[in-house]
């Protein structure tokens, strides 16, 4: 089953309305997968609406469908967000973001750490790969992926959030469960490879963060994002 | 930090006695790190053992040290294996094998499923990619990849384990973690993307396994991979 991506808003529809795909939904509908007048089709807005539609007509680059059927998902709580230092081999970092969206993570944070290497974050392809991964997940809220230049204006900007570090300087032994839960939105924020850098961990201090550790063993940045996902998004194992 | 493998079987060697690295783990410390003779490297046997010793010759392909010190980590309790459908496109397959090994997973087997495509496995390649991630993460027991033909030769030769499948038809709430634990192995088995075949199904009916669900979302079989490694291998989260 795919789930087709409504990108412009919509506001909620009900039955008998009627839904448009646009630009490369629509091609990758017609062309790829040849859909055609008649077939039925799953779509979403992103913002927690899931339609079953009737397929009315299709165009080059423009599919139209009616609704037959409608559902409304209410928005993940708590609302998981991930920060990562920015990760010098593209393919870790993309792999992070689908894994994490997959998993239920609303949005991602590259932020430029003191050890990351000076590299672009190719914000358009995180997006696109977030969005491919919604869709595979057969998700209804459209995730968020963001760049920051550096930790603390991470920090500053989501100061109403419960904020969490990922420390591989903590006792394993140290990690209290009940720090996950009870929150409507948690950050969680993971070094970059090679760790924060003096100033960062002196800027982490002055915040009210709490650290946890993810066992005692080193992880790859991309890992720790992926395991914090598995733990936080599959809530009910 | 780097950790190196010794790949012949040394026995347990303890303080003064002498250990060798040779083909490419003597060339990649030799070559790429410029490790020289009086500095300090760390390995392992993959049987547990981990040594730090102070080189004492180097040569193109083989790499002497004397150990300083010594320590012995038990293997992995419970003992972790995860069984995959043979994934159509290799980056994923890899990237399953080393996030499962450094999440601590022990062994890793690849099957052909009905709905698998047939597709070599590229063990080698596998092998290889698992032995990096037991470096990367610091571990210091050999972690397993095989593969069997199908998924019938993976339940009847390992029946000696608590086998648990995971089922994307059963209902999320479901779920009941007391059947992780409790048990000193454990098969986790993935579907292939897919899905079993009614053939696999009444197969899995004949095997005393139990059914455990990942969530309502649909996840990629090597996400559900990481997934698992993660739930299973962090356990003191």
């Amino acid at each position: 089953m795919n789930l087709f991506y409504i990108e412009h808003n919509t506001g909620s529809l009900n039955k008998s309305d009627e839904f448009t795909l646009v630009g490369q939904e629509a091609i990758h509908a017609s062309k790829v997968l040849r859909i055609k007048k008649g077939n039925s089709i799953m779509a979403t807005d992103g913002q927690g609406n899931l339609y079953k539609g009737e397929v009315v007509s299709v165009s080059g680059n423009s599919l139209r469908a009616i609704i037959e059927e409608n559902s409304f998902q209410h928005s993940p709580v708590p609302e998981i967000s991930i920060a990562i230092g920015n990760i010098k081999k593209r393919d870790r970092l993309e792999f992070a973001v689908e894994k994490a969206v997959e998993l239920g993570v609303s949005k991602i944070i590259i932020y430029h750490a003191g050890n990351s290497e000076k590299k672009n974050v190719r914000l358009d392809r995180l997006k696109a790969t977030a969005l491919a991964a919604m869709k595979q997940s057969l998700r209804v809220w459209y995730p968020e992926v963001a760049e920051e230049k550096n930790l603390e204006y991470v920090l500053k900007t989501n100061r109403e959030q419960k904020i969490l570090i990922a420390d591989e300087k903590l006792d394993p032994d140290q990690i209290n469960p009940a720090d996950f839960s009870g929150n409507n939105k948690i950050l969680y924020i993971v070094g970059p490879e090679g760790g924060f850098t003096d100033f960062e961990m002196s800027i982490i201090d002055t915040y009210d963060c709490k650290r946890f550790s993810l066992g005692s063993y080193r992880l790859r940045s991309e890992t720790a994002v992926i395991a914090i996902a598995a733990l936080s998004g599959l809530t009910s194992f």
